[in-house]
């Protein structure tokens, strides 16, 4: 069922009532640079400023009555936290955001925008988890986890699908890869949409976790959260992988300088504020331009949400 | 015939094959700040990063084919010289383009990348229409005036056609206001397309030549052209001023710490980079929150070239 072009259409078409057709941006500047005919997919202008939202819609839009009646929980320090709590709201169901006490300020402001139920964990992994599990048996919510979850991909989907339908001759499509979730559900539709179009993941080195399990053939984790790209600190997960190892053949590994490059030519040549992990896909394409010559790519930008007054560019 | 719908879609129409359907932009956090229902329509993705791309097409598209043979001439420090260029370029006809010397680096930069027939002129307006005049006899060149030509403002009022194609309910477009060819031409495709739609448009208060033009219904001019907003220097002209006395009801002028907030805020909340003009219609629904109260209002961000290495805010 999940190789189906219409299956594919039709999680689009069930989004597309609480989610944006995001628009692409494209630069001569830096198609010149690059040799390649690229579209940026600008999930930075998403509701809530990053792909999550597609995520978190779908998979509250897959809960049942009596689930959707109880609410939902997740813990995040990200993205993923601000776009539950929005799709939540705009689907009229209560939810539940663990976040780490030392996550940042105006970041915990996002989340209260749209939620009054912010609740703050000490900062490790086990204490957020901790706090998830208390929360939810006594509430009896869903746990909805930012990456690791079948609706979750399959809300990214949307995105390679939005791209084939309007750039049916794509030869690549670029994303950032962190917990797995996006790199996933891209290559889920994209090879059942295209023949051709192949999804390569691209990650800081020094979170390179996903590069390492490909070759292993098992989940790997990292020693290390050292890399400006806070969205991609996370690892990958069992359902994610098995998807990932099937159809993706090809992880960059990128600098955390060419991060940096990446994100200051963005903002220079298409006039956007993208976060580090957003400009991680452009700074692959950067790195192997080789691969990409004469071809043509979607560069994923997966988030916009940075303090614009603490740049890591000037 | 310009007051009837299906005109003004033509036009739309026969320009979309080289321009750019502009992205839709809003923010929830300026929505809430004014109390209003916004739609920032950016413009500076457009390509050359201005609606004026829009203008230069339109203009060479309705050129006779003895005219295009022979090319087309403008003078311009701004947004229009690059248009000009990129747009001839694109419909393959020859363009020269006067400049003074004293413009800046990086706008004679952004001409050469589409054209070789950039000219530099003394520094005064008289000196750039001397040697325009010069070489347009020379080699019998069509010239394309940046605002007051009549299918140069028709080229602009396909922004309105697109708003107002998306949106049927808006209640007012802002603009910002310059030598008058946005202005004129939102005006003549909103009357045509909507009942309800008023444009109003925004100007600095310190060269507001169109908010005293409308007053005395005579084309008056500015003492200084000492504003940041440098594409708004310019006053009105004989061909768009009618329109605007005919259309127009309203003029906003808004003080330059007014603009630079309202560049600032933008750059925050929507991500973007646009340039002290394309800012002047926020700054101008910023000032006047109380009038667009409730009001479902779109935005026009007329550019973003601006060099983000000199922004006036941080």
């Amino acid at each position: 069922m999940i190789t189906d072009k219409k299956y594919f259409e039709k999680i689009s078409s069930s989004i597309s009532k609480y989610c944006k057709q995001t628009p692409s941006l494209s630069s001569i500047f830096i198609n010149d640079l690059c040799g390649s005919d690229i579209v940026f997919k600008c999930e930075n202008f998403q509701i809530t400023g990053s792909f999550k939202y597609r995520a978190a819609t779908n998979a509250i839009l897959n809960l049942t009555d009596e689930k959707r009646s109880k609410g939902v929980i997740t813990h995040s320090s990200g993205n993923f936290a601000q776009a539950l709590a929005c799709a939540a709201k705009s689907q009229n169901i209560e939810a539940h955001i663990v976040m780490p006490e030392n996550a940042p300020a105006f970041k915990k402001k996002s989340v209260e925008k749209y939620n009054n139920n912010l609740i703050q964990s000490k900062p490790t992994v086990k204490d957020r988890e901790n706090m998830t599990r208390l929360v939810l048996r006594k509430n009896k919510l869903s746990f909805i986890h930012p990456s690791n979850n079948l609706d979750v991909i399959l809300g990214n989907s949307t995105i390679a699908t939005e791209l084939l339908s309007n750039n049916p001759n794509l030869d690549f499509i670029l994303c950032p890869v962190g917990g797995g979730g996006l790199l996933s559900g891209l290559a889920l539709s994209s090879s059942a949409l295209s023949e051709k179009c192949e999804v390569i993941g691209v990650e800081p080195i020094n979170v390179n976790d996903a590069y390492r399990s490909i070759i292993s053939k098992q989940i790997e984790t990292n020693k290390t959260t050292n890399t400006i790209a806070d969205g991609l600190r996370t690892n990958l997960g069992n359902i994610n992988f098995p998807i990932i190892l099937k159809h993706v053949n090809k992880i960059i590994c990128v600098q955390e300088e060419e991060i940096i490059d990446a994100m200051h030519l963005i903002h220079k040549e298409l006039g956007i504020l993208v976060e580090p992990s957003g400009a991680v896909s452009l700074a692959g394409l950067l790195k192997e331009k080789k691969i990409f010559k004469n071809k043509k790519i979607a560069v994923l930008i997966s988030g916009g949400n940075v303090d614009p007054n603490k740049l890591p560019f000037n």
